[in-house]
């Protein structure tokens, strides 16, 4: 096994990505990680939860000889959506449920930690093969897990009138030059789309497969908060011929006229961020826009946004870096604005915002889903979500590549979500 | 002054049920204090908090020199329904609110009541008369949020999986045999209705006035457990005839078959209380049932429901005393069964269980509100709503008296409501 | 049998009431008969089959023998409410049933009307005394129903962009000069409350009782159009402290700012008509008003609106006499100015508009459902809804009496209800 | 303009597919072409108005002099969808028009028809290019409402009780035996997809393209009924792991077990056609299904659908035939067995039933809307919709064509959409 799976190398992954999910919810109130004021955002006590049952239900319970469940309620608790792991709580009820209280929470996450150790130090030797993708897909979806606290934390903060301070803004990122904006040529020809690599990847991002591309451009940088702002006071959210029919509608109903957190205060606009309400850098790029806005905005400007293709061609033609101050570890928690690096480079590619493309969430030919309750990992999604790239400041650095696919319905708002033009 | 108002009393008053409200929440934990299950049910955090908004909107800010608000956004936030003091967060999004934290509403509870001393302590000789009806109408709403919480709390707790304990079921009610049931006749007359004393009194119970009543009976006890489970057993809710139409329906679409809070596991009947999930007593009064199924159970019986001037009259005529074990501060938060005293008594009459009446809530002959805000207290619920009569387990012994009007809609279950008979 | 029920004079008005059902329906196409734009309307080709529905459900099924049902799914199509009878169609689906066709409710309307002829004139020997008062009761159905039938089809054409005309204008009310608004004393003392008299009348009006009311005061004709203006020029939707909470919360979320019905063009009131768009007649009552903009209303104008009791009392004591003009056979389908008769008379107390009172819609001491279906007929409706007194111009005028009491939700306005203050 | 627009053809054209429309809907009574008991379904009066608003408003307001408009108000109560010609009548506030009534709707067809006699036979020679593709859309657009009109009306009649019949089924296919199952191999390389010729296409069929595919294989025929009941025998409407998440929670919610009009009496299965309720021929195509039963049924019988390239892909490699049985003019209304020709054609490729693909509705490369409101045709719906190919009994012969590109939510089952099975 030792030449397959490092379990040294594992746990000292394992310990570090358990302790940074519990860093990202340090600064909160046991009050804080009750509430869920919408729907889609879970209560930060629920995913501190059921990251760990992850572990529990697929690992623990499966391989750890003489394994004691820490509660057997936590099964129905803490399961998010596996129909075939049994009943679970209704996700619009997770905001009611009181107990048990956080510091249990954290209880139950050191059993599962010191259990979690139990295994991979003494019993190593007896660990089938089969534990080794479940081991590692415990960890991403921890990962995947820590995006989310992020960004629940930032809507449960924003809508409570006191607007909370999660961290004070003490990081600033340098002070540069934003690019001139250019649309660099990817060639036409064949692309090998999907993971092909020898790490992880998703079940969805198999199976690789050959597409052939048109030439297309892609734009060097994000699309900047001054440019939405252009959008906007043209009138861009009123006039109807750049919108999809759904996006328009649902903008008039919820009288949107700016993205997410964007607040107006005496005439002058201001974003709730992780550090309080601030004013507005107009280089960074412009975030929590639905994928309604963002193809508005493409019509608007007269381009486009990118298909899934060719979004990932284009990363295998100029190979972008991901950098450190644009994700997670960097502690924004807010995209910043590009800095000045030669044009014809792609900027911001990795990290800061999730890209929305005009591509819907569909299985890549000869897509499989896994025998069992992870079969339900990505595979029973793919209907009525458009796919998103690149990763996010709340993306851990270690967690992104160019082939991983992101999802939401078109609707949502509330991800680090923002724009990137391309053209013909 | 001091003839008309006697400050120290007051004080010692204010401080007692002060402290009574933070008694009721001392076994909670901050996650506890926050959500909002049902949109009747309220955070015990908000609660804590509006009690105190109540003395700084309607009393400090208007009468003591120079006092600073706690601040200036609670009044947004703790708001009630008074219409005529502002804007507030609604009430279906209290649970949305992690902060303020707990312990902040505590160092506002503080703040209010050392500001309330230095009011009354060090400026009493310039308080105008107008404020005396205010004083005291701050403590009776005071004690209104304490039943309020220990519903609400109930609901809260109920709702999780977990059935959290909220006290352990030290305190057992003296063994005794339950009266036989009897119809004690009240004979046909004028009554006064309504509020005639000098003590305290809301504004619904005025003005008091003549009703002429013909002869009528009312049973001498509440109606049990046991006799509840017979109209179950029966059929009861299953059969159209004994219902109001809307009643039967909502009991259709909610699978109503028994009281809330009563639960089947191998085919034996529990409930759960604040002492967690708990064996039925039989003996005890049935509660937690709402007007639809408490008029469905009287007419199964043969009976009906007393009006509300039916049941003024009857106290008026058996004088019934509030017994200590029936109210709040026996600390059983559940109704207990009848003790074995002469049967021609009215025994549970006041305490115990909140007894539904068919009566409206309306208006007495005269009625007339209050200008201002505190104008709304009542007046602006009288349509669509049934009167409650006698207090509960829940209510705070010196808060009720025979005229006090209770109201709440036909289809509300989780106050301590339940069942007295009466008869031609 | 002959000397307790006339058996002639029954045919007679049977036939009379049915003819004039179909008459009401008479302007319409086919096309108006089958819409619902709201739930609590009904199509009129329901209507119309229902009312048959009833004498064959309870009457020819029952006792005519060898009777052949017209269309056995009929009585699932054309049940309205009776539990006791069977399932039906939900009422919110009745607008989306094509079929039957118009010309098909009128054969079964036919045929209905024959087999009643064959019951009443070739089985008249064997008819049993239970039948009289269903037979009774079958005519009075259909008269609620003519009225309903007034108001859903006005509702129907006014939803429609093209604002049809019902039938022309040709009819035109005395011309008269208003008389001036005086409030009647009614003196306090007992006053027998329900029917008493040797006619039909429904369950709901027994039993009749004493009730003792202490002294008020009636006015002397209905609020008109003008008097209501004011009230709204005053901004008396706006101003909270007239209200009752649940019906400012309905106004605001609604906009209301007037009457049903009430259209604004350039600048200047118009109201939607049986006989189209028509400018307001300021002298003619308020009508198409909910039960809080009736109380809105008497608060705004330092009164209230009197009890049931207080409406009863008064027409005893005033004896108002129905008049031809105000009912439904005149032909108005609009309530018409009072006509200048001494001041000091009840005017327009019967018929012309439905007058809230501030009585909740409660069983009467000693109320007794009857049994079966017809036990359902009004008392299983005693909940949340408010008492209507007088008739309206929709009313056929055979159908009113002094006791006769009408019920909706407070937040109805599609029936012809207006206003008629009481005070102290 | 002779050599590039015949007028006296699509003259011709135009009488016969106008005529078309009215005889789909002869045999309605006027109450049938009023009701919306979904709001997915128009009222059939709706799609006759609308379809000759659109020439009156695109063609006849714009190009005929002196037009006199029919009705001002027709604009406002007929216009479907599009923003830019104004405000309209609430999609789901259709079926609450009564007016104008059916007859008046004819009067309109012929007065459009006879207003645009005088165009294309008056004015013709002055009659400018630009309005040459107006005229074709008209009628393609008029064909597209012949489908819906079927499908719509028999929606109408299956939630009747009475089952209407809307033509007996006099008619009757020939006696086949099915086509043993096949599936038929189209090899990997370049295929051009969108249209290409010089007739008639819709905006979302361009730009064509060319599209690299991998070897698939198709299946020769079309799922059947009785293959259907094997996968519903199987449990397959509960087995959550052949279902995508969302269509599996709308199953349960509404009790699917079967395909819409599926209706089980003692035992035996019927469905709804419109010749009323029928025994099932289980060699026809199943159809009146979603997407997530198709793909759930697919993944079933361990295969999958086809991307809507593959699908046209396959009909460049085996040119499929449109057959007269297959499509509306047969008068079928309801899909055929699949007629026993060799098994290795593509058999009920074209017409039967609309073949739901695992494509979403998106646009091709280099899609440009249209300039003015026709622009809205097709490209604001690119969002959240399912592509279904190949037309169906109920598509006019003539409207279909391999690229057409139909689309409708993964949750619509009143089209008459069926599964066509493709795999590796």
């Amino acid at each position: 096994m030792a030449n397959k799976f490092n379990i040294q190398e594992y746990w000292q992954r394992f310990t570090l990505i358990r302790a940074e999910t519990e860093k990202i919810c340090q600064p909160l109130l046991p009050e804080d990680t009750v509430v869920q004021p919408i729907v889609d955002v879970s209560p930060p006590k629920w995913h501190l939860a059921h990251t760990s049952w992850f572990f529990e239900v697929f690992i623990l319970e499966k391989y750890l000889q003489a394994y004691q469940v820490f509660n057997p309620l936590y099964s129905y608790l803490f399961n998010s959506y596996y129909n075939a792991v049994g009943s679970r709580v209704m996700r619009d009820q997770r905001g009611t449920l009181s107990r048990p209280p956080l510091a249990e929470i954290y209880q139950y996450r050191s059993y599962i930690n010191q259990q979690m150790q139990i295994l991979l130090h003494e019993q190593s030797e007896s660990l089938p093969e089969e534990i080794w993708p479940l081991l590692e897909i415990g960890l991403q979806h921890e990962q995947q897990h820590q995006e989310l606290l992020v960004t629940d934390i930032k809507y449960i903060l924003s809508t409570n009138p006191l607007l909370p301070v999660y961290t004070p803004a003490t990081k600033q990122a340098a002070n540069t030059q934003l690019p001139e904006p250019a649309f660099l040529p990817v060639p036409a020809g064949f692309y090998t789309i999907g993971y092909t690599g020898a790490g992880f990847s998703f079940d969805n991002e198999h199976q690789a497969h050959q597409v052939w591309l048109p030439e297309f451009k892609v734009q060097n940088r994000l699309v900047t908060n001054q440019e939405y702002l252009a959008f906007m006071e043209a009138g861009g959210y009123q006039v109807f011929k750049y919108w999809l029919g759904e996006g328009y509608d649902l903008a008039r109903q919820n009288n949107w006229d700016a993205p997410l957190y964007w607040v107006k205060q005496q005439n002058e606009w201001f974003r709730f961020t992780l550090n309080g309400l601030q004013p507005i850098n107009w280089d960074a790029p412009v975030v929590h826009v639905s994928f309604y806005e963002a193809a508005a905005y493409a019509n608007w400007a007269g381009h486009r946004l990118l298909t899934e293709f060719e979004w990932e061609a284009a990363a295998q033609v100029y190979r972008p870096e991901p950098q450190a101050k644009s994700f997670l570890e960097a502690g924004f928690y807010d995209p910043q604005p590009a800095t000045n690096q030669p044009a014809n480079n792609l900027h911001q590619y990795l990290g800061e915002v999730w890209e929305w493309t005009n591509s819907a969430y569909l299985p890549y030919p000869g897509f499989e889903t896994a025998p069992g309750a992870l079969g339900e990992y990505n595979g029973k999604f793919m209907i009525n979500q458009m796919v998103l790239r690149g990763g996010s400041c709340a993306t851990p650095i270690s967690h992104i590549r160019a082939t991983y696919r992101n999802f939401f319905p078109a609707d949502k708002r509330w991800q680090f979500s923002g724009i990137r033009l391309g053209t013909k």
